[in-house]
């Protein structure tokens, strides 16, 4: 871990040369709620990780609980079996709120969310434990459902691969100020616009081959037609109990 | 470089260790025009690199022009300051399609599209060819925009890091199949589903300090609300002549 310049705290991540803003212009914050806001907001996120000095950046779906996160097997498994002390890793997740067109190149932006947390890859070997973190998994994102499905085999617990690590640092950064252009610009005659753009859920295909009779489970009524994912998520997180 | 197990082709990347689908229920395509129709319907990616041996992860806005993809400074401009060699970075794009929820635990997953680009960062230095991919990336994403602004001064230019790599392998992989169940199991009275999830964007907010009589330019007319993202991106990217 590289050499702290600010402790950590029961509220805030501590502050590293691995974490430290160095952008001015981006809003960063190392507070604890404030991350967990931004991950708890989202199903996916992408990890960066190092095999023999090559970086790769996998997309997955996962889940806090606490200060871990928790998350499917990956291309790195292979490469986590034969290292005993964990492969080092940068998870992060991004929600991208808006379009910013602004009066010169140099102000165009984004507004977005993002969160970045290192630390520690391990796998989750234990399978009770894991079997317990999987349920969790459904759980999280589908409030009340791993109860409800067929139970998994032991040749699917054993197929599954479930990676978890220790949140060691983190920061959160946000822009959400829309346009923001110099002050002599505003009286030219250029168009100027923020488009919002939302991630939303559509309207839900059941599956043709279900028999009749078989009602959607009330922990479901989240997903309604054009309500935003990342609300459902929190939603869903604030559910699940984690 | 890692070694070759299949040649590069005028319409395929070469596939390698670096690049080569490792899990079987993923449909991986080493197809270019598979995966660049990946790239060019988004805005966002992110970008893994190693800086001493820890990964980071960031997103960013980027676009493609040929085999080349460019990028916005990050925190790895300071890095790549000190490296004539460049940087080794994974440039990876993620659109989610659909959250598929099943009958056991195990066939629970997500359809998407993702692409995953390998290459070597380099900082574009020459003052020319960087104005002119900063208007490239304005025209890439809102249709003959750039030329409408107010131009980029001297000291908004030196304060942009504007990154490109070649791509020298990459893959696509791409899940679309929705409920995937075990034949035993859809006869099970289990509520199975499919949401699908898209990312669209809002109705534009013009800024409230525009002079009067400033028209919506026509180029933006592809920006309607409640359009998807990804079909603009597609859209954009093919008026913008790269």
């Amino acid at each position: 871990m590289p050499p702290k310049t600010a402790e950590a705290s029961d509220t805030s991540f501590a502050k590293t040369d691995r974490n430290r803003i160095r952008r001015l212009h981006e809003r960063g914050t190392y507070d604890k709620e404030a991350v967990f806001a931004i991950l708890d907001a989202a199903m996916v996120c992408h990890i960066a990780y190092v095999i023999d000095g090559q970086p790769f950046c996998t997309p997955t779906a996962f889940w806090r609980e606490g200060e871990h996160l928790y998350w499917h097997g990956s291309a790195a498994s292979r490469m986590l079996r034969s290292q005993n002390d964990g492969l080092p890793v940068c998870l992060t997740v991004t929600h991208l709120d808006s379009l910013v067109l602004a009066r010169c190149g140099f102000n165009h932006s984004v507004d977005y969310r993002s969160a970045l947390c290192f630390g520690t890859a391990h796998i989750i070997d234990d399978p009770d434990h894991k079997a317990k973190l999987l349920d969790n998994m459904i759980n999280r994102f589908y409030p009340e459902r791993a109860a409800s499905l067929r139970q998994s085999t032991v040749q699917e617990l054993k197929a599954t691969t479930v990676i978890g690590m220790e949140i060691e640092e983190a920061v959160g950064k946000v822009r959400s100020k829309g346009i923001g252009d110099e002050e002599e610009d505003y009286a030219l005659p250029i168009y100027a616009v923020r488009f919002p753009i939302t991630q939303v859920v559509g309207e839900g295909q059941t599956c043709v081959r279900m028999p009749h009779g078989v009602a959607r489970p009330e922990g479901l009524s989240v997903f309604k037609p054009g309500r935003r994912l990342d609300e459902i998520m929190t939603e869903t997180y604030g559910k699940s109990g984690l």
